[in-house]
């Protein structure tokens, strides 16, 4: 059977940080799916369209990755993929706290899902898409933070 | 002078984890108040009226515990009720933060008053009113985080 | 080279663990700005106009701070200011995870400019903007939490 | 059934973080007993006999406190005193993780025994045996930590 | 190139919380090693040999699982045996902070190396080897906590 | 009036997170003391007199820059030298909450005495002289870790 996990996000914009660890990650499973979680109720900062395409530039010559777009419950999607793994990244104990709860939270959905934490890069750590959209709607160059060029900001 | 404790927090839903407390609280005191916070302004997921009968008829075997709406703050409802303590559980480090600092804030308004928390069952704490109406929202199973039939899922 | 801070935030309203913060930073710095960040699409609560008057008043008598609006970047204002310093109190761990985070990624955008964070006064470590707002708006009383008066609430 | 709750710890020496603690956490209960944990292999920095008196003078008006030391496991004392409850303060995010592992593992040993967490005073929180011991040691002056006259220090 | 893994700890003893810990990793790769620390200037509570005996007998009947001895460097020995991942439990945010700084140095060592978190059972998460220690050795029962039966304590 | 900081820890050894600490530091105060505390009944890894040079050699060029060893409290050395503030760095929140806690205790002792944190270097960050001596202990490469040669580990 192989091993297959999802990255679930919702990338909004995907980062160094996220980059990073799908390249630490790849190695554990046989597919992982970058699975771009949207929200008909919910504005995106950036497309969804477009994030999914600059994402699967990143990783076009890597067959093991793949990104999706997806709706809805976390584990209902790693099911339909038939995903026995989410891959999360723990940056800090906010981070922890949260994802643990969430986690905790799929187990009583889907009891076979187990989440894989991995450590980031420390340099890379600290970049978040929220911090990232701030810089980006103010003018700021976020050219280190982000592997693929941003559209110029709207205007705040 | 009876001990009076308030339980409040806004149960949109009350949980599993909410239930545990109250079982764990129950013997501290002599009457135990559930207090769902409302406001006016704020929209609930589930109705007040419909969430506070669901509550009652899980105490309604126990005449110390209550449960009962209010606005405003918390203190002053406390002071109405003539109660000298509120209950409140800490799930983890985040709870910890935002409890203590409400804790630390109450005092400036009501001195005598005195917050006193309990840790819930491990296997409960993971469980948070925001990640039930995450699952319920898409359609997903919750009967074991709540204990009582919720209704269904109005469609996201 | 003179060493200029800023101390930002958005000072809705400003409190008495602010105060305190100043009066513990003044002496590292040769000019301490007191920078009110602001933005044209998020409502405050209280004027940014009337703030910045009343921060301005506590200070009167010491030169060495000054009380600025800004908008956009903290990085941007603190290099038109010339200042390679900024001021942030850590009150607990959310508040050192938040912080760190956004003092990391200054760094991308501003490599000169050092955070130097204090601890409070224990005792004025619980005061929070947005508690003080909350007891505000039901008609609490914040004069302990407030180095001055605020205008009643227009009612929640 | 009289609520009669342990407050157990080694207080080597006992502080004023202590007494706030035990001052809140009186009127919870019937009786509380401050129960010093001491263990034959363990060098204590202040002799048992002389803190337990120290600490019984504290409370030599009020009959609902006692003072009485123990070895050997918390929750066997606990049963044997007749006690369901325990009595412990949180002071920040360390004792926090610390405290909930020992009662998650207490409960294991006697379920029905219930740990309930007090916050104290901001003022006292940073007081620490430990802290208070690396002072004293050195010819620090305790007096506002610790709520009676310490031995001079035999020197380090 | 197999997936070989190292799981490393004193294990003084193995829990049921590393018992967990072990199921749920064993699917991720194709071997775990269950690998012993030990340091021949600090005495183990449980012997050595005794302890590896019990952990290999859990896992007899799986021959993706082994359990090895080992001195020194984790890193060396991970690369002695051709592993290019650690497994680790996260508890709570203690773990965390320790294991994370843990896992940084280890990249100074051997940058090919992953550590893989797992969030173990709740109900299980609070059991620590020292907690079974202090519970042991003054009489407590174990029997939960440890997957196999301890000796009798040798007296406190 | 000269703005005096001293850099308390042991420094067994000095890392390159202490390095990153200071350069980051200095520019703050007009001098800056790297304040070695030992202790004589407390055995060192490395000896004093040989760390307090290879620290010395560091900033031989910056006038700023003094290295000094210290026995007892922290707070009376400050006294002596003139200091008014010390400078600590806060690698995450087990950091935050031990130097949090030791800098209230310090206001007892000193209540002008301010301690200013400042955030290391992400990439440093990890560094613990903890970890870097398990590592030379056992003869792994602490090359990138500590700014200077180490003599060879005594053999563990």
């Amino acid at each position: 059977m192989p091993r297959i996990a999802l990255f679930p996000g919702s990338f909004d914009p995907f980062t160094t940080g996220h980059l990073d660890l799908v390249r630490r990650g790849v190695g554990l499973f046989d597919k992982l799916i970058v699975a771009i979680g949207h929200n008909s109720s919910k504005q995106r900062y950036l497309p969804l369209d477009w994030m999914q395409d600059q994402i699967a530039q990143l990783f076009a010559d890597d067959a093991r990755v793949a990104v999706l777009p997806y709706q809805g419950l976390t584990t209902e999607f790693a099911r339909q993929q038939g995903a026995r793994f989410l891959l999360r990244g723990l940056r800090n104990t906010l981070d922890f706290e949260y994802e643990n709860a969430i986690a905790q939270g799929n187990r009583h959905l889907y009891p076979e899902l187990e989440t894989v934490f991995l450590s980031p890069t420390p340099a890379l750590a600290a970049v978040s898409s929220t911090i990232i959209r701030d810089i980006h709607r103010f003018g700021g160059d976020v050219g280190a933070l982000v592997p693929f060029a941003l559209p110029p900001a709207s205007g705040a």
